[in-house]
């Protein structure tokens, strides 16, 4: 969709920091983290909301294959999936927690600092290839 | 599982404020709801974390069946999928949220006031016949 930031980074008009991708959908590092390796999963098929996408389940099934990258890259103590929408394109967040669920707060309150583009790179390569 | 509440209630043994059921999943209010008609769906079969049930996308399509019973019933703005996991059995939330996405907080701070008996009854009756 026109001016859709999301359709632009699937179209590669703008850059992102790839951790996977199939056919139907992308997934790369959110440039605002609340944690380290706090990932998007976006369907390349343009849709309002998560429960838009067609295909749904396979789209989560793909969430859960770079849930799965992301254990065996950064070893969090859980994993969080979340859904909200300001960016009116369907987005799953993934999010590694690394504190104890039952000390954990719900939803991480703010972003973590930002690391530099070498350290997002190596980040998402190292997801990547996990 | 022995001593866990949701597989309790699955099994029957502690009541429920049932919304949507099949063969493999079962949705009910949660009992300390973040927004009027917060939902927690659950695999019948006891699973640890969401990324483990069986039939990972399957469980989700039944997630969206739920969230679309909670858009006909209560017409929120949007709605919201969360995954957390302090009860050890999976469970996805859906949130209605009643405020524009863009000036909504990304996760409700605490719950609302809790409906009695009689209106928690009601209000699952409503979401479970939409």
């Amino acid at each position: 969709m026109e001016d859709c930031i999301f359709c632009k980074i699937v179209a590669g008009e703008i850059p992102c920091y790839k951790v996977a991708e199939n056919n139907n959908y992308l997934a790369f590092l959110d440039v605002n983290p609340l944690t380290k390796g706090h990932v998007l999963v976006v369907p390349k098929k343009h849709a309002r909301w998560v429960h838009d996408v067609e295909n749904f389940g396979e789209y989560w099934v793909f969430a859960k294959e770079v849930e799965k990258k992301l254990e065996a890259a950064l070893q969090p103590t859980w994993t969080q999936y979340f859904t909200q929408g300001v960016v009116p394109h369907a987005h799953i967040h993934i999010i590694p927690r690394y504190t104890p669920v039952e000390s954990s707060e719900a939803y991480p309150k703010k972003p973590i600092e930002k690391l530099s583009t070498e350290e997002m790179l190596r980040l998402a390569e190292r997801i990547a290839q996990s």
